[in-house]
């Protein structure tokens, strides 16, 4: 008895003892008033101090981002707050307090360029991507050189352009703007000839993406006006000369996909919002005068209004320059933090993963596209052409933000009606100028929007195979 | 001896029992996967979950805040990197690797409006006013409600007004922009006449913020056009009738703070950039058809760029709206909840502790200041008239963001460079169409800004008196 009490007292002091120990050990690196924290990575061990300031903020994040709103929605930190609960916003087609409440008889909203596809990806990259912002970060109107354009940002920038090859961006000059959007307007302003007895003219080839008409009616400017497609502009005005003229080339172009080049060769506003692997092969680096880029189509953050323009000449790049100071005073600083934050993620792996995964989800997306259309012929798709892409160092089809879709029926002469009354939402052909024969739906939204739209397509066209088997 | 031993069993297994418990205690509390934390706060105990994928951002942010600069500089999450050290930004005058190096010759810079004043109150209130942003936080054009402003930011706008009582938004339409800057011109594209025969005319009472004209000429629509001064503008068409016109009232006004009304009675913006406690007392709420705001003077968050127009009549509201839309597809979402959660702690208690500590430093320079030009017969500043403020609830002097300096003597015409030669940069006169005899120096910068330039002033007035002696 005595023997095993002697027994207890030693085994039990020692495991005692060692489980001081580990304890210890956990304490020591779990943290602590500013001990030291193991931090987790895959494949490595890292050391990390115990936080003060920022941990409420974090934590508020994450309890927010732990909503799960049923997979068919999202609960922000501005969102709602109802009886002390973040609210659920839920996509569309969806209801309920969880969205978990499916409206079967919804219809696909294919309409808005809303690039929410790549979500996926940054929920997976959550440690590399988020960021802390500090009440106190960067209060000033200006950076420490002066400028109101981080160069760390400009830097990545150069760097990404070089990885994937789509634009030549060495003794360029770069300005930043509110989204591409403030950009185009920008260019038109820089390139438009000032004092002159007559206004620049404005052309872009149809279908064209109708902010370039909007915003140059809207500003109404005396040094420029819009005038419509570019093709009968060179035809009206062939016999004329020393006509000034800027011509907006989208390439790829929104909405049919198709890589262009400049009608005129005179003064060209190159928009390659879409110029990135997973919409287009890169059959080599842009070398335009002035290009712009957008970084809604290429990380799929719209919300976050960031782009920049690529320009060659000086004067051009100082009056682009001049134009976003007299507008606005420059770009938010919390915005560049955060695409400084993104844009180190994009580069990682000379940009395979980001890029993978886009491509893939867009290959997918236009296979099962395909698959329904192969089936009818009421509608048609825009043909694709396989071309060289540098980046991924093969032959590809372009798989493009946008199907351009064709009523064929000689009567079902506005699209976009015709796939109304089978419950999607699309852009029709006028709204690019061209003819309502066409429309644009958009492949670039969340799952659910593409998975409905796939089915509402099905449906359609199932119909139309049941109206042929019935003649 | 063997009681001895089996005593330091019983003792030491007991006391190992203890600090095992105290241990798992401290390892529930402190956290490990899953398990909960306890935060500190000064007056109560918090539950916190422990983090995962905002950590490593957290630890970030707090290793690039506790870099010190010396006191005189900062460095942030976007600074630049050298040999894998974030590199400190030394303000004016400070320089070295730690910004302890001090220019002894150097200019105190007055010229800008950067109202860094505030930087230490979000210092104070760190925990309260960071952010956590993910990288899938809002990645959509638009909220959830198909708008491009934030309900919960427009929320805590109104509620400000009502506590700081500083203007109506009762019945009024709210429209978010890129700082005040975009709203001046979006709101001059909103008044004037369209497809009127003849541009509408826009004034402004000389000394007048520099912007309204710069913005106005540099768009050069079709439907305005910059017709400088006020008063001169009314003595020249007093003639004439419905002459177009859209006058801009800056008050208080920037540069020389006073309170100002409309002289013409007509088409009227409202510049209220300046119309809070800090500068002004606030003598009741501001009751104007379109009234513009920004977070830059009132929080100090000039690189935010964010300010608000609050607006009366619905198709002036939509025009605003409109314009914002077609410039840029709306404000960066970012953004928005960077100002939601910055407007939260200016609500806080009412909005006492950002406006107690804004004034104070506000009148604390106006003291220091006026103690200086009150020994000078060479230079003078703009008078002050105490006013009744309904936010303090006191009767008080303002404490505008600028001096507005005269240099009395005859031959010194040109004030900004007495000023220069006396080793401080201010802005002249003629920028605000005023004389050059006066020049406008900036009150709300850092405090490394101010001393220097007290100490510049104060070497100034007293060669001046020196001068006076030795006559």
């Amino acid at each position: 008895m005595e023997k095993t009490k002697k027994y207890c007292y030693g085994f039990c002091l020692l495991s005692s003892i060692v489980i001081n120990i580990l304890f210890s050990i956990n304490l020591y690196v779990s943290g602590g008033g500013g001990a030291l924290q193991w931090g987790e990575k895959k494949h490595e061990t890292v050391y990390r101090p115990s936080l003060t300031w920022s941990e409420k903020a974090a934590a508020e994040a994450e309890a927010v981002a732990a909503i799960s709103c049923s997979g068919h929605g999202r609960a922000y930190l501005d969102s709602l707050i109802s009886y002390g609960q973040t609210v659920c916003e839920c996509y569309d087609c969806y209801g309920g307090i969880d969205c978990s409440e499916f409206s079967p008889d919804c219809s696909a909203d294919a309409g808005g360029g809303d690039p929410i596809f790549l979500e996926p990806f940054w929920m997976q990259n959550a440690e590399k991507s988020a960021i802390v912002v500090s009440g106190w970060h960067r209060m000033s109107y200006r950076y420490a050189d002066y400028t109101m354009m981080s160069s760390e940002v400009e830097k990545y920038i150069r760097k990404l352009h070089s990885i994937v090859g789509n634009a030549i961006t060495e003794d360029r000059y770069l300005v930043f703007g509110i989204g591409s959007s403030q950009l185009l307007s920008a260019a038109v302003y820089a390139l438009s000839s000032e004092n002159s007895s007559s206004p620049s003219n404005v052309v872009a080839t149809i279908p064209y993406y109708p902010m370039y008409e909007t915003q140059t009616s809207f500003f109404n400017s005396e040094d420029f006006q819009f005038e419509g497609d570019t093709n009968s502009w060179k035809l009206n005005n062939a016999t004329k000369n020393n006509m000034d003229v800027i011509e907006f080339v989208t390439s790829p172009n929104n909405p049919d996909g198709e890589l262009k080049t400049s009608v005129l060769g005179g003064k060209t506003i190159y928009d390659h919002a879409y110029l990135w692997p997973h919409f287009t092969p890169i059959p080599g680096p842009s070398d335009h005068d002035l290009m712009i880029f957008t970084l809604s189509k290429l990380t799929g953050h719209a919300g976050v209004r960031f782009g920049w323009a690529v320009i060659k000449d000086k004067d051009v790049y100082e009056k682009v320059s001049k134009y976003i100071e007299v507008a606005d005073l420059g770009i938010s600083k919390d915005t560049q933090l955060r695409v400084l934050k993104l844009l180190k993620v994009v580069v990682e792996d000379d940009g395979t993963q980001l890029f993978k995964f886009a491509y893939a989800k867009m290959r997918e997306r236009w296979d099962r596209l395909n698959s329904v259309f192969s089936k009818s012929t009421r509608f048609s798709i825009q043909e694709r052409h396989p071309l060289h892409c540098n980046f991924f160092n093969k032959t590809r089809l372009p798989s493009p933000a946008y199907a351009w879709v064709k009523c064929e029926r000689e009567e079902e002469d506005d699209c976009g009606a015709v796939l109304e009354a089978g419950k999607i939402t699309s852009r029709g052909g006028s709204t690019y100028r061209a003819k309502d024969r066409y429309a644009r739906l958009s492949l670039i939204k969340s799952q659910d929007d593409f998975d409905l739209l796939l089915l509402r397509l099905t449906e359609l066209v199932s119909l139309e195979n049941g109206k042929i088997e019935s003649i």
